[in-house]
């Protein structure tokens, strides 16, 4: 089946951070962007918001599309029509991210199909007052990530995923077994090796506190990275709601604490 | 360039609300998550468990895909390295929830690519708890949204999205535009009442409390269908909240008030 073009795009899939300095032209930009925002949910809460100045992108890609959760469209939409939000921040953003989301992964698929790489910035929530100043951003426009887009200047593989029964269960969730959890691990660990994919990108979380280094680019494997990442960084949630309450999102408030009008119904 | 398969595929992409009963193929269904676990973040947050029960499903579809945050996936995996799980809830969830989003968006054009429809269901965040039970979902993993799949029973157009100016901004978020504003919204409104979309699905959210009726199939539009959901529904986060908890999330707190205990490195 993978003779089809648009499974062969997906299954084939990865992550370009080498980009020739050509920019694309301006019916790609648009095909891309058309693409995405045909995705789903028909709420259409997310946008993109597009720079070229390449020289301060990561990768010095020629595209960089911050994906933006747009509740301030949804509320001017609103407001002309004589509404005002009352969902919740939280439930607004379970949705809106998920809309931004969808959104970006049909640009990806749509720039695959035109000869354009792609590589998914993950770090805007955690930067997000910083993003919000750049571009002014009124409030109530969250930032989700960014996608560093152009045409290819490598040609990597494809990277390892997780065997098919760790990730695809049926009917209930699945016992622990230890079995397929090393199964996984093994396919993960061996792949990324094999690639010599963190030697490549220069990339060995560090070890925080007084602990010595145990690791080399010989044995530094995807387990080992996640692990760094996970059980190291991230720790404060003060710190991510504070970046949301710079956006004009307060999680565990919400829309039931203002004021209670009677709305005009046009 | 519609004439590319994967273009025309995304551009022309709509839900899918009539099955016939026919079950796809072990090979289809794998295929589709295969090209769905390609998609990025490589954090691999996103599991997909499926039911094949279809008298029980939305529209009868014949598959049912929960789309999952597997924190639980990562933490047995980080526990088999000697590592536990610092990065808060809310960051991991920022993160695991754009994993499972991307994976289902690619599920939804790998299914496509093989001939079946599909529709994204949203509201699993809000009943996670019965779907934690109905499933048997370990801690830390939280149902994102569902997919109904399977071969179409009807054609409907691709929907209306607003105007790409609407959609796509450059170098800075645009002042607030009437003309634009305006623009868009007679977009959605003509084109869903030219489809006439409402009144085939015999869907029309109701005025809450003591407001009459003011809208009929001829006249509720896709901007007045936005207003009367988000400007009524999903108020309280506690509600939300709730369900996250449910499923052993609590954004608020972290894995930071955890025992700060020295890991072992394997």
């Amino acid at each position: 089946m993978q003779e089809n073009a648009v499974l062969k795009s997906l299954l084939e899939r990865k992550s370009i951070r080498r980009y020739k300095p050509d920019v694309p032209g301006e019916d790609v930009i648009e095909t891309i962007v058309r693409a995405g925002r045909q995705a789903p949910f028909a709420a259409q809460l997310g946008s993109a918001l597009l720079s070229r100045e390449r020289e301060r992108h990561p990768f010095k890609a020629p595209l960089l599309f911050t994906m933006l959760v747009d509740v301030h469209r949804l509320e001017r939409v609103m407001a002309a029509r004589g509404w005002a939000r009352k969902s919740c921040d939280l439930a607004t953003l379970l949705f809106g991210i998920q809309d931004a989301a969808y959104m970006a992964q049909n640009m990806v698929t749509a720039a695959d199909a035109l000869g354009l790489g792609s590589c998914f910035l993950g770090m805007p929530p955690f930067r997000a007052a910083e993003i919000k100043k750049e571009y002014a951003l009124p409030d109530r426009v969250f930032p989700l990530v960014q996608l560093a887009m152009g045409y290819p200047a490598e040609d990597p593989p494809p990277r390892p995923r997780y065997p098919l029964p760790f990730t695809l269960y049926e009917g209930r969730y699945p016992e622990d077994d230890q079995a397929s959890l090393e199964a996984a691990m093994a396919v993960m660990d061996e792949g990324y090796l094999a690639q010599d994919y963190y030697r490549k990108a220069g990339v060995m979380v560090k070890l925080e506190g007084k602990a010595e280094e145990t690791h080399h680019f010989g044995n530094y494997s995807w387990t080992e990275h996640m692990g760094r990442k996970w059980g190291q960084w991230l720790t404060d949630p003060q710190a991510v709601l504070e970046q949301l309450r710079a956006c004009g999102f307060d999680l565990t408030g919400g829309a039931e604490q203002a004021p209670e009008e009677e709305q005009p119904r046009s």
